[in-house]
């Protein structure tokens, strides 16, 4: 006997969901995904807020990041393993799941490794649309990894971003980057070192790896004026800019008691201010107040980004067939008798 | 281009666990997640432990239940919601993971519904392995519902119990229990009462879903030197046992920390004295003492029973052909060229 329909969750695998990026456009489904984000960061009061569940070991971390807006339960298991690249492993895989509150059913599970960075992409543009120098056109980017591609196209569609400055410690990544870009519109200037791909830039992104302390933005490197993205400094020990840079800047966060431990202000008091960014994107909290000013969003990634992701995803997944449906739900006839569902098995 | 080895996840169908159950044989299934869980708690201290993640909203909860051992990482995902009998839905849903500490990347994927009711039944003829009367033979289990039938076998497989009083609110929950078992060997009594249930046993598991505070056991119902199982209080605000009870019984608890806030015990005072079960296995802490004696394993279930139950069937897994490999994780040639990845499947 087949599995019944409630057994059924929708399972969009890696391959399917590549074929939904291209289905939709990649800088349309980041400028959506921007939208989505925003939409609900502005209702950022109904989620169920809690920070990551996390184990950490000598090599890595794998986290758990549920949230819920009350008709719709997300999480998203997600690991970070720095050394993982060099066995030939991703460094950040994920896998998410949407639920149903009112049955605890879950209705979506997807691959989130390609979704996530398409949705911390999406965060950046997002908070760069509230925090950047009006009319930016150059982006420095430094840390030509995984991520990077992802976060100059979400500036190029979202931002208006035109030209690149790209930066990595391993040339290697810089070329990659700069061979994935080059059909994408955008200017791209491949630098020999960090202050040289800061020079002229408008928005600086670093996104880094390495689970250490590291400065990649030392204070003399950041001009006045400049919007900063931090995306990689994102667990307790991991920091990328040094600690004068965050002396100077108005920093912006998403869930404070998650990123007092996981991101750059880790290195500061922990009474350093800071502005929630919802607030900004709900009109409940300036963003940038003038042109000199020093903006930096201390990115950690949170999981209601995920949500409006997987959400996202769910509604665009419709009739296009880009699923295959798991049998992961036991439903006996009787929801008491799952046992005689099993015997009937044999 | 299919993808590789390491893009590709084990998932264990709800199907596809009923023929492993078959395969193994139910009995002896239970009797070996028993002594694998008795394993884990005898290492109980290796575990990263935290009580569970809970989403708590109007009809039930949602709840991720992480542990590691260092090596290996588990979460489970399920649900609880008691009203979902009446709309055809099971109560509790499950499915859980295994992960690679050492990478991150998940090596298993599976129902966990079903496996939840085996685990379930482990755990409470583990405890009764070491809590309940010498010879008992006479097993009371009120609350007839989905986990019932796997409760008596485990007891039957375990601690040898011959006979099963058997009593529900619901009379049509108690004949589907006692059809579905009426081969198995057990002498089965249908009751009319808890009352009358009791009667006799050596051991008196209780069941019942309702998320409410509920007196299923009174005072006056519990003999001298009973074993108690009470698996159906597992949250705030849901409990079996009238308190008059605890204050006669010696009580045994997973994990005090999740106890004390989801099981029988929230009824009483911080201080209510009970003893971790992992020490009686371990033999760091007495179990049963004497004959009159009354002992209460107040269950509300750990993740470390869940890990136990996960690493057991990927072991028994082996070989099986009873699963399907899910395309989950991105695996580019290239760690850092994800995007590379993606514009190559266009």
């Amino acid at each position: 006997m087949p599995p019944s329909q409630k057994a059924l969750v929708p399972f969009v695998s890696v391959e399917n969901m590549m074929r939904l990026v291209h289905a939709i456009g990649i800088e349309t489904m980041l400028a959506e995904l921007t939208d989505a984000i925003e939409a609900d960061f502005v209702r950022w009061a109904l989620f169920d807020k809690t920070p990551r569940v996390a184990s950490h070991s000598r090599d890595g971390v794998i986290e758990l990041m549920p949230t819920s807006d009350g008709e719709t339960y997300s999480f998203k298991y997600v690991n970070g393993h720095p050394k993982n690249m060099g066995s030939g492993l991703q460094t950040v895989t994920a896998f998410g799941l949407l639920a149903d509150v009112s049955t605890g059913y879950p209705v979506l599970i997807t691959e989130m490794t390609l979704l996530t960075a398409l949705r911390t992409a999406a965060t950046s543009a997002m908070a760069a649309r509230h925090l950047a120098p009006r009319d930016a056109r150059v982006l420095a980017l430094i840390g030509n990894g995984a991520q990077a591609e992802f976060q100059a196209l979400a500036m190029k569609a979202v931002n208006g971003i035109d030209t690149v400055r790209l930066y990595d410690i391993d040339p290697r990544a810089t070329e990659k980057t700069r061979r994935n870009l080059k059909n994408s519109g955008l200017r791209l200037i491949v630098c020999r070192s960090a202050e040289e791909a800061v020079e002229g830039a408008d928005i600086i992104t670093t996104c880094t790896a390495d689970k250490q302390r590291a400065t990649i933005l030392s204070d003399n490197m950041v001009g006045a004026g400049v919007h900063i993205n931090a995306i990689g400094g994102d667990c307790p020990g991991k920091t990328e800019l040094h600690p004068d840079v965050l002396l100077r800047a108005d920093t912006f966060v998403e869930y404070p008691p998650q990123t007092r431990v996981e991101g750059e202000i880790q290195q500061m008091p922990a009474d350093y201010p800071v502005t929630e960014l919802w607030k900004v994107i709900a009109g409940e909290a300036p963003g940038r107040r003038e042109a000199g000013q020093i903006t930096l969003f201390d990115s950690v990634g949170f999981a209601v980004e995920d949500f409006s992701a997987l959400a996202y995803v769910r509604a665009r997944l419709k009739d296009t067939g880009l699923c295959a449906m798991l049998d992961m739900i036991a439903d006996p006839d009787d929801p008491r008798d799952l046992f005689g569902m099993l015997q009937r098995a044999q």
